[in-house]
């Protein structure tokens, strides 16, 4: 079986999705803590710039990682995981064998 | 005489670069008080999004209005002033026609 072909329980996946919504405030709230930090820093034409394509590139980032589908849970919360966005202990209610495969993908 | 055939002499030319220069001095300036004024403001996820967007509109404003190539000078200049970030006293040492063309192009 799959990452993709994982099945999940109504319970958990609402676990899987508190998690992933979790982890999104934190990354939003740590990039909203760097603008702040760092807006107070531009004095050049090119600082403004840089904070534009670093805005686009978290954009990109954060768009793309926190996708709750169910056939992309397994790979969703194995890397918000590795990125330290989570812990695997937030996931407990999920079946011992799920929690063992995310871990595996965790290493890959 | 369309606007992009007037005829410039290296003097005007450097005097219609320094205006240019002078006005995206500016409006950088001008863009880079507002983000550092508004970044102290950010608290939701949406507000950094918001952020992103006004200056992805403001580059893509910008990359797009300071063009210096001599056919383009004519229409640089007279946006410029439309836009207060340049004013026709600051085009001393052009021609009286020039300026009178300038003059005709900010009403349009």
């Amino acid at each position: 079986m799959t990452p993709a072909q994982v099945q999940w329980s109504d319970a958990e996946k609402s676990i899987a999705e508190d998690a992933i919504k979790r982890a999104h405030g934190r990354e939003v709230e740590a990039l909203i803590a760097y603008v702040r930090e760092n807006a107070n820093k531009i004095s050049r034409p090119e600082d403004v710039w840089q904070l534009h394509d670093f805005l686009s590139a978290r954009r990109h980032n954060i768009d793309g990682k926190y996708d709750d589908r169910e056939a992309f849970l397994m790979f969703t919360i194995s890397n918000l995981i590795k990125d330290k966005l989570l812990s695997l202990s937030e996931l407990d209610g999920l079946t011992a064998d799920k929690r063992a495969k995310i871990t595996v993908l965790t290493r890959m």
